[in-house]
């Protein structure tokens, strides 16, 4: 885990509240939640979100590094989705889970390329001003498999999470550029940044 | 595109219906809905279904083609999902649908690996036993982006996707042992064929 840490910490861009409860959802608060000392608690249903997109061994700083490739899934709120494909803005309380998987090959029948294997790591993304009122979002590291933490508290500032994703992402604190079908909304809503550069690299 | 049917078409094992009607779908018919001609008709929101899993590159024949890997993206209708959670098999109506993107490299910050691009196909697995009499199962292409059809009849029973699914899939007429999260349900409810065999290939 401590090897791929920093990669994840990198890929972070992500946050969205369901105002509208599903039928599984409705006995309990919408996401984001928090525990009665301030953290984050881990959602149990973050695979009925909306899936926003895969990689495949994203690396943003140097390549070929020899580390086994690895898949991130990234799922946001549902009704943050919604808000975002009519607005192409994140409302308050926007929530993603970014969810690294293992990469395997030859189960089955398949014989070429990778497939997903076991949970690695989750982490999270939150847009909330009120509670992040110097950055406006907040980032979460729920830690490794098989060890998930069930309520973990916000990176501290420092974590290069916070100036990664605020320096890099194409629609305010969030990957977009990852997302073929937001980058589309965002084109026509005119919510790209201003400075986002796709030719930009980190080093 | 034709190069890459052939795959696709090998590559499915999907679907499932919303019995719980979400906001968007409330006024409208539940998937699957066929048109006055009894083609199936491509949903516009199945982006919002429950997102199972993804593949880069999958390959059932002879690998090393040459082939660009592509992403491969499955999801399910929620209602059967969260029928399967519960209970490891699907209900009648259930609806996949696969999407195949295209693989970018050097997106934006990423450096290594890949990332989505572009949709490339789309697909679709349907289980209904009253329309599908001999098979249980029906499969459809809505072909190639960007000429996706808005309705397509079922594919011929002998298209090999009604062979494949039926001989290689782990559970009922569905690739489950590529879906990590319900891989472990089948499990544990008892319900992966007796003849599954996870080192099988199809050559």
């Amino acid at each position: 885990m401590k090897t791929i840490l920093p990669l994840i910490l990198l890929l972070w861009a992500f946050a969205a509240p369901s105002h509208v409860p599903t039928q599984a959802q409705a006995a309990r608060a919408d996401p984001p939640t928090y525990s009665n000392d301030g953290k984050l608690v881990r959602p149990d249903d973050y695979r009925e979100w909306v899936y926003l997109t895969s990689g495949l061994g994203m690396t943003y700083g140097p390549a070929g590094t020899g580390r086994a490739p690895m898949f991130d899934n990234v799922f946001v709120t549902r009704e943050s989705y919604r808000q975002f494909m009519q607005t192409g803005t994140w409302p308050e309380k926007t929530m993603f889970i970014l969810e690294i998987r293992g990469a395997e090959t030859n189960v089955s029948i398949n014989n070429g390329g990778q497939t997903q294997g076991g949970i690695v790591a989750l982490e999270a993304e939150v847009k909330d001003r009120s509670r992040f009122p110097e950055t406006g979002w907040g980032y979460f590291n729920f830690g490794g498999a098989p060890n998930l933490q069930g309520a973990v508290a916000a990176l501290p500032t420092s974590a290069t999470c916070y100036s990664c994703h605020r320096q890099n992402t194409a629609v305010e604190n969030t990957f977009v550029q990852f997302y073929p079908t937001l980058m589309e909304v965002a084109r026509r809503m005119g919510t790209i940044k201003p400075a986002y550069d796709p030719a930009h690299k980190v080093q």
